[in-house]
């Protein structure tokens, strides 16, 4: 862990809110901003630190600024303008988003930090709100190698693997291919207990017999279960992978990637939605294959 | 263990040979048939036991009949007919079926196999070549509790994990689970990690980083790098994938179970197989994204 350093956090919601906590448990010195200002408020009630007006407000004299918000047009309205971040930023300083958005968005920021001399890194993450809660995050960050080693100690506050992937924009790629990854598995993992169920079979025991092989994975022992208890208020919003999958099938697009499954169940995602879904976890995949 | 009993084997693949021998290495008496003779006269060289000419010679005596072959079909031809298993057994014995076939097939010959006093156990494995050979399979059984309760110490001698799952059918219904868990999964990882390579990541980083969450599975841990590194002349071929996704979509169609993915990726590896990849490892979905 790194010697206590002046930092901000620029956005409260289910995982900056705890994610900022760490770094104030760790004794950095932590100024808080967030767009509803009364979670601010209860954050310094919480931790301590100091809860600033305006974005600018709360970067003036950090050295590391730590932002983790919606979507591209959040950190774009947080970071640019009179109020945002790279105002009140010194030459010298890093900023860290920690939102998932698009490469291009990363390289974009990259460029408009450099002409201020602040260095920009990518750094999305993974392991979801509990990840964020007992800091064991997983963050794949993209950008240059010497912010990245002066960034990482502090990351390490709730951070259980933080690994440099490469330049601008290499953190958000590594964080589409975990998604690419997920959302055929989720699908692929539905289409199995679903047709265990229309096949009359115990369902739970084929999962505990089946999670033993080839077929295992994390989604099976940790979302297996509950798809077959038919639940699903809980975990990553449906609302938020399309939000994901949405990114991953422009970069294709660029990159020329074929996404045929990844786009497929984008689809499945959206027939989610129209159920009503938006705010279940990722898993509710198998609500309309019933 | 079970005390030393009187065991055909039928059918000395790379499956079948391995497993006979650990039913002799556990001191059962085995008679081995194979429909090339020369196959189950280098099996008795190895072993010892006993080579008969027919499946019904092999068969006759024995309390356990055991076989492993490629398809319905062959299944048919090894168990029906005057050289047939069913001739040759008698009444009280049990014939354990290891070839992954239809759940049709396994109420079939639980039918016919009842006639004559035999019981049935459709009993197919996973755990591939590596685990008939360390004697690791898991065996997902269908038939009744009390062969169950009979043939499962017999079945330990190759079997680490040998679940009773219903009543005749419920162990191939429970293998076509997770080939249907299968498919998509790496249909997924073959996109994300094509995605990586276009989008100029690292891609063993990028593995070795996100198979410590969500993403995670035995095919990323086990078949990543090989997919990186384009190399497919091992593990299960592709041919054997589609005829195991023939039966699941068949099976789909009579129960209504929806497998649009499944169905898709067994398109694609129609694709493989055009592409001369037929005896390929399953993992080379990815060889149609390049």
């Amino acid at each position: 862990m790194s010697e206590p350093v002046r930092v901000a956090f620029l956005g409260l919601g289910v995982m900056g809110y705890p994610m900022a906590g760490h770094l104030a448990a760790h004794g950095h010195q932590v100024t808080v901003w967030n767009r509803t200002a009364a979670k601010a408020t209860a954050w310094v009630a919480q931790h301590g630190g100091t809860a600033a007006a305006t974005a600018r407000e709360a970067a003036t004299g950090a050295a590391l600024v730590f932002l983790c918000v919606g979507n591209d047009d959040d950190v774009r309205s947080v970071v640019y303008g009179a109020d945002g971040a790279l105002a009140g930023m010194a030459d010298g300083a890093i900023l860290v988003d920690h939102t998932t958005a698009s490469a291009d968005l990363a390289r974009e920021l990259a460029a408009a930090a450099a002409k201020t001399g602040v260095a920009f890194l990518d750094a999305p993450v993974s392991g979801g709100q509990a990840g964020a809660q007992n800091g064991k995050l997983t963050i794949m960050v993209g950008g240059e190698a010497e912010a990245f080693a002066r960034a990482k100690p502090v990351m390490d506050c709730y951070g259980r693997a933080v690994t440099l992937m490469g330049p601008a924009g290499a953190g958000q790629l590594t964080k589409m291919v975990n998604q690419i990854c997920i959302a055929g598995l989720v699908q692929a993992l539905a289409e199995g207990i679903a047709f265990a169920g229309k096949a009359g079979l115990d369902q739970k025991l084929v999962l505990d017999v089946i999670s033993k092989g080839a077929a295992q994975s994390w989604q099976m022992e940790n979302r297996g279960t509950t798809m077959v208890d038919d639940t699903f208020n809980f975990g990553f919003a449906v609302d938020w992978m399309r939000k994901d999958l949405s990114i991953c099938l422009s970069e294709a697009r660029r990159n020329g990637a074929k996404l045929p499954v990844t786009a497929l169940v984008d689809q499945f995602y959206a027939q989610v939605q129209a159920l009503g879904g938006g705010r279940w976890d990722t898993s509710s995949l198998i609500k309309p294959l019933g």
